[in-house]
């Protein structure tokens, strides 16, 4: 079953960081996790060759006037914003810089329950009071899109809200009606904030959904190496907004960046962009054919199926991201990937309860989907056959996730919790006290609870179900302890 | 005169980034300026083919537990620090999470007047009010240290100040007694923070400064990149302190940095710290070699002079920056700078008033040495005999420089002003009016007035100076407006 050449095994012995990668760049693994080059991209050149400062003849990031501000409205018009700005701290600062740019110190809030730990983090620098929107989730317990109608209800309980943020797609591809939420969100006179990092992809084919850019949202952020070719750590924020101003987002952006970006980072930038605009047409044609084709293929096996496999219910899908369930032969998530990655040296971007997500993108190439294709169709042979023993958690897991949308009580606003320094008490102790950080679950990566709110029986029970089956919970240590405040 | 190869002009007419820098490097211009690898750095492989995540056996930057935690252990062992943490979005997240780690939210600090600007975001940020320490000019006009005295009666003055920062090497090299102030600065059980920078060659040898990690600093700062060899936008903060807890610092750390840390710019790292360990002791006897025998070398010129060439007054100097001034023959920083990078392809890191910065490294060559020297040696020969025009405008601009550590009335705290939505009006009436803005001469880079402080009729006068003699203010637009509150 083993593909021929050097294990990850034999890999990590090498001890430093350097030579591992390089020895892993050497090895057979292909893979189907971010950055979306996927390690295809053509050198420029020796990286140490073109890593220079801000010098005669190159501009300055903080203060684009000449290359950098070209390239920059360069992208602007590829996506169809007013402004673009090269990110080199990735989305992260993108996300931090928006929401400080659009919403004033002490203002209120409204973000979805699913998005990414920066915009929690935004909030506690600004100390913004937060509010919640809750996604839906669908058959598959997989997180789900916002609402328009649960933003209006929101907005018209709250109307002193000052922004809007929510994540769309989601890390599993799931993606919301931005056109009808930016009606909304607009009716109020505020910005719609659009965290788009796992979708810079959006727009360029019909297959894939539009942009949030285009859709009428104010910010929207971008990661480049996700679903495109540029590096990891690469994002964009685009602004299409009378509503936030361009000095504004400015300021934020030189407080959240390095004052020293990194030439490499940007030229990377650059070479993507062109990419797209030089051969963008065939390139998506092509990558879209790979994609159908796979779909089109799993769909002729008989127990492992895609999740995503067409439009359920109100989810609208990126159809990018493969959703692999191995549920109905008894294989969870977990073992899935493990098979994947160690008797086929794929290796995926994440498992969850009863999936495993692949991550693609118009880097992969047809070698790549074949061999996850005769993985799939080779491991159900084996499952079927008993070589391979599956086991039936997968329901357990599925159910916490979904218990990351339960909303909770807030005792404390985020920026006030988070900022005290607390005490850390027993798991067994805690019923009854707020959470003195963030509680996570690895993945889905969102917040079960936020500094601030309150700790439940059920929540310890949940946390303790959680150690019981090996999941990553960050938040509570290893020896069943937690940070709490009161 | 001119050097053989391709010339800037020609470099610049390319459009797009990537095919520029690519250009550039395959130039003949030397690079006296950052980063410190000086483009000499073998490339470990096509950076694309190491770009990856966080995927099996390779960690995880913000919850280390394998081989980014062993390869910051290293460093920190390197160094003497009790935890090191690499930074990738350069020294500016290691500062913003440094004071914010150390001050809790709207506690006082104390910071050194010529610090980076991203201590006055931190600052911002957590809404600290800010005391200044004002820092020595020496003989050449050149931005110096802070003194141990200055600190004890900014202190005597303040007792409920929660942390000091200071910036030392400076941009210039200069150098403060940080063993010193660190003990008056712990005698009032508080944390001191250095910006170090630009001093990550400390302690590596005995013709350089002890680096502030092993003379009492709680939390230092280090850029990778500009002094030593790893890529730009690398850096590492250490902690030697039981002021500032392990759990604020890493707190902070995942709040200012991207969630998808660079693998490429942490293998940089990783290679860079390897060579050290490696092969420090014959890299740095050959660097201090060639440094050594450059001062020797240029004493011999009769015109052209080092500023620091020797310990002048109080200042210790960090001899890898060379100050080189071409004052006595009529020729002010700008004229120098232009000299050296027109008629001899050698880009210098800046100019100030009346020297230019030359930024050495490990990693400068023999050939880059020679050039230089060769080329001041040519340029004194065609200023005596009149081929070489000089000027007489630098007293003025070292006068501006002085300016910018003049003390200001403060109207209000940075940390309200800066977020007042505040209006443009002409400089012209300005007067009166607190700053809405930094304002900022570049070089140095220092505030010349912070948000907050009193604009008066001088601050006026020198404005419209600095205009007139095409420097470059930032913070007054073009036509001379400038942003106030009040």
């Amino acid at each position: 079953m083993r593909e021929k050449g050097i294990s990850l095994t034999e890999i990590v012995q090498e001890k430093y960081l350097d030579r591992r990668l390089k020895k892993y760049a050497e090895s057979d693994y292909y893979p189907f996790h971010m950055p979306g080059h996927k390690r295809q991209m053509e050198s420029l050149v020796n990286p140490y060759r073109i890593d220079i400062t801000e010098i005669e003849g190159f501009d300055n990031l903080h203060d684009a006037k000449e290359i950098l501000l070209d390239a920059q409205r360069r992208i602007a018009g590829l996506y169809g914003a007013d402004n673009s700005y090269f990110l080199v701290n990735g989305s992260t600062c993108g996300i931090l810089a928006a929401i400080s740019a659009g919403v004033k110190r002490g203002g209120k809030i409204l973000i979805a329950r699913n998005c990414h730990k920066a915009v929690y983090h935004a909030a506690y620098l600004r100390g913004l009071p937060v509010r919640y929107l809750y996604p839906i989730i669908n058959e598959a317990g997989i997180q789900g899109m916002i609402t328009p109608e649960s933003v209006e209800c929101a907005l018209k309980e709250e109307p002193e809200t000052e922004a809007v943020v929510i994540t769309s797609p989601t890390y599993d591809g799931a993606v919301s009606d931005i056109e009808k939420i930016a009606k909304v969100v607009h009716s109020y006179g505020i910005p719609l904030i659009v965290d788009e990092a796992h979708g810079a992809h959006f727009g360029f084919h019909s297959y894939f959904p539009e942009t949030a850019v285009r859709l009428g949202a104010d910010l929207v952020i971008q990661s480049l190496h996700k679903t495109l070719s540029c590096l990891t750590q690469t994002a964009v924020l685009h602004a299409n907004t009378s509503l936030v101003s361009k000095t504004n987002i400015q300021k934020f952006l030189a407080v959240y960046q390095t004052s020293s970006p990194s030439y490499v980072l940007m030229a990377g930038i650059e070479s993507c962009i062109r990419m797209i605009e030089e051969q963008g047409e065939e390139l998506f044609a092509s990558y879209v054919e790979r994609l159908s084709d796979f779909y089109r293929q799993t769909n002729l096996l008989q127990k492992i199926k895609m999740l995503n496999n067409e439009k359920k219910g109100d989810v609208v899908w990126d159809f990018s991201k493969l959703l692999i369930t191995g549920e109905e032969l008894g294989l969870d998530g977990k073992k899935l990937y493990d098979l994947l990655l160690k008797d086929y040296h794929l290796q995926m971007e994440m498992c969850s309860g009863n999936y495993v997500l692949a991550m693609t993108s118009l880097m992969d190439t047809d070698e790549g989907f074949a061999r996850l294709l005769q993985a799939l169709i080779d491991i159900e042979k084996r499952a079927e056959g008993k070589e391979i023993q599956g086991r039936k958690e997968s329901e357990k897991q599925k159910n916490f996730i979904e218990q990351v949308y339960q909303k909770n009580v807030k005792r404390f606003e985020l920026a006030d919790a988070w900022e005290r320094e607390g005490i850390e008490i027993p798991l067994s102790e805690s019923k009854g006290y707020a959470a003195g950080d963030f509680i996570t679950l690895y993945p889905p990566g969102i917040p079960l609870l936020v500094p601030g709110e309150e700790i439940t029986a059920e929540f310890i029970g949940n946390i303790r179900e959680c150690f019981r089956l090996g999941l990553n919970v960050q938040g509570v240590s290893g020896n069943l302890r937690i940070k709490v405040v009161n």
